[in-house]
């Protein structure tokens, strides 16, 4: 018997004076050419409007958005005190951006809509009004029930994927917050994601040094020797394909991107150089580790050219057709 | 009047038991193809003719290479005690290696040859035998008569160069190598050398941070306002036009790279990983700050693969074409 379709997917607009309103709207004109499935926007219907003049729906659920989708822009609307202007963040957006966020995430942990994408927020907005975690990746890791550290952050383009081990700390104390245990559990987490979120049933992991020409041998640095080699033994003991520490310079070129399905990085930028040097319009951040498909676009609010009609949609687009794909990967396997 | 024509580019062969010989005689044979210029290869010809079975023609002197390139890859012989095997690294191989090395700079040096371009060593050989330089590029330099600490090493590709501060250190040592004297330095003989390699009159400079989003203002570190943003400063108080520091993984994109002509990086990976990301197969590695032009291919001896057919030339076309076009530029700038 065939599986239920799925429903449409879930999209918080971000930061209602940030890019997320026109950048979704963007995806929404371009439906066709980037191959969307429905959607539906979740936020103040007032800051598309103010950046886009296409056809709204609004919408009480996200299964009357499939209907709708044909007609215009799917939007469940949130009530705001006041419609923010673009490129000038607020208190009051701030709020609107957490409760559109947390409004998406209900939606998908219900099963009412078959994922989430995340429009841009900006954090030291949210903190102005007391939100407690270091991103919305947090956020929706404690709403899904899920303890943050066992959750990982992928960037996902169309010929690299890329995890970083860690992310926000300063570049001098990458060395000292690398153990074995966290190579490990960020290892085992990709692993499984590519596994479910990307349907590669044998996943193969390329694991980078930290150090140049991953320490060679011990000259250059012995976190190789005595953090790194110990994680990934300990993940080929468990079954898994895993390689490394390979010198990282000479790990994304695109011969070597072709031997693996993922690469873990020591630190934030050796993760992210080399997907936005290659993949910079369309790399998806993406949430592994949740019992809910979640995506972002890998840019920010981008205040500063708000409300122009500059935004691309692309990224945008990218996320919102990984979480589809996600999302029927993940039924199929529970069919 | 016009400038005499500039003689034949010096090649060094690099290691004998090296994939130096096969790709220098690879790049003789594609010479139309490569659109390379006459150059003349030094070292023991015994170590091509194993790799090789193509025309050799022995010659004294670079200037005997102009006529016979057209008939034979042209060698300048050295004494060797016996030939190297490929894949097999000897002692006298790396003696060799050295010989060669030296010869192709004095060559450049006295005017005899145009440019040196040098093929890969073995720096474990070379240490074996008493070599007290890091690299090629510090005794290329010291057999100028520069400081070592007055050379910098480029990266260059078609559409990105970039320029590490620090080198072959742990990562956890980065931070404290940093200041800004280094830095400036640094980015001044990368400014300078765009201007005399490149012909670029007014270069642009992009200076990296070293911490993730660039410190995103000292919540991820200090070094951006501390040690880098004091560097650029004055530079640009010398009227160089240098911006940043710019967070690293937004750096190496199109239209990013479109802002400037090389970025100065503050570590070996964040400097490599975009470079040959992006370029792998045609980056060139340029000395800067020598009397001399030299430059070579941005890979190593690579002998788990010599002698096997298997190695591809193009980085070593790219280092001899883009070693004579600087040649070129300085030559005409002098004339």
């Amino acid at each position: 018997m065939a599986r239920a379709p799925l429903p449409p997917l879930a999209v918080s607009l971000g930061d209602p004076a940030g890019i997320g309103p026109e950048v979704i709207a963007k995806c929404w004109d371009n439906r066709s050419a980037f191959a969307l499935p429905p959607f539906v926007a979740i936020g103040d219907p007032r800051s598309i409007a103010a950046v886009w003049d296409g056809p709204i729906e609004l919408v009480e659920d996200p299964r009357q958005a499939d209907g709708a989708f044909d007609h215009g822009l799917p939007v469940i609307p949130l009530n705001a005190p006041h419609a923010d202007i673009p490129g000038h963040p607020s208190v009051a957006g701030a709020h609107t951006s957490l409760d559109s966020l947390e409004l998406a995430v209900g939606l998908a942990r219900s099963g009412s809509a078959s994922a989430v994408v995340t429009g841009p927020v900006a954090k030291e907005q949210l903190y102005a009004i007391g939100f407690q975690h270091p991103g919305q990746t947090e956020f929706v890791a404690e709403r899904c029930g899920v303890a943050p550290s066992n959750v990982v952050m992928m960037l996902a383009g169309p010929t690299l994927r890329t995890i970083p081990v860690t992310t926000h700390i300063p570049l001098q104390d990458v060395a000292r917050h690398l153990s074995s245990a966290l190579i490990e559990a960020r290892g085992r987490a990709a692993l499984r994601g590519l596994q479910r979120n990307f349907g590669i049933p044998e996943p193969r992991l390329a694991v980078s040094g930290l150090n140049p020409h991953s320490g060679e041998g011990g000259q250059l640095g012995r976190e190789e020797i005595e953090i790194i080699e110990p994680a990934i033994a300990a993940l080929a003991v468990e079954g898994w394909r895993v390689t490394g520490p390979h010198p990282a310079d000479t790990m994304f070129h695109t011969r070597a991107r072709a031997n693996y399905d993922a690469a873990l990085c020591m630190y934030h930028d050796q993760a992210l150089i080399p997907i936005k040097a290659l993949h910079f319009e369309d790399a998806v951040n993406v949430t592994l580790g949740l019992p809910i498909v979640r995506t972002a676009p890998d840019h920010g609010t981008a205040f500063d050219i708000a409300g122009q009609d500059r935004a691309d949609p692309r990224p945008m687009a990218a996320a919102i057709r990984m979480a589809a794909e996600s999302a029927t990967l993940r039924a199929d396997a529970a069919a």
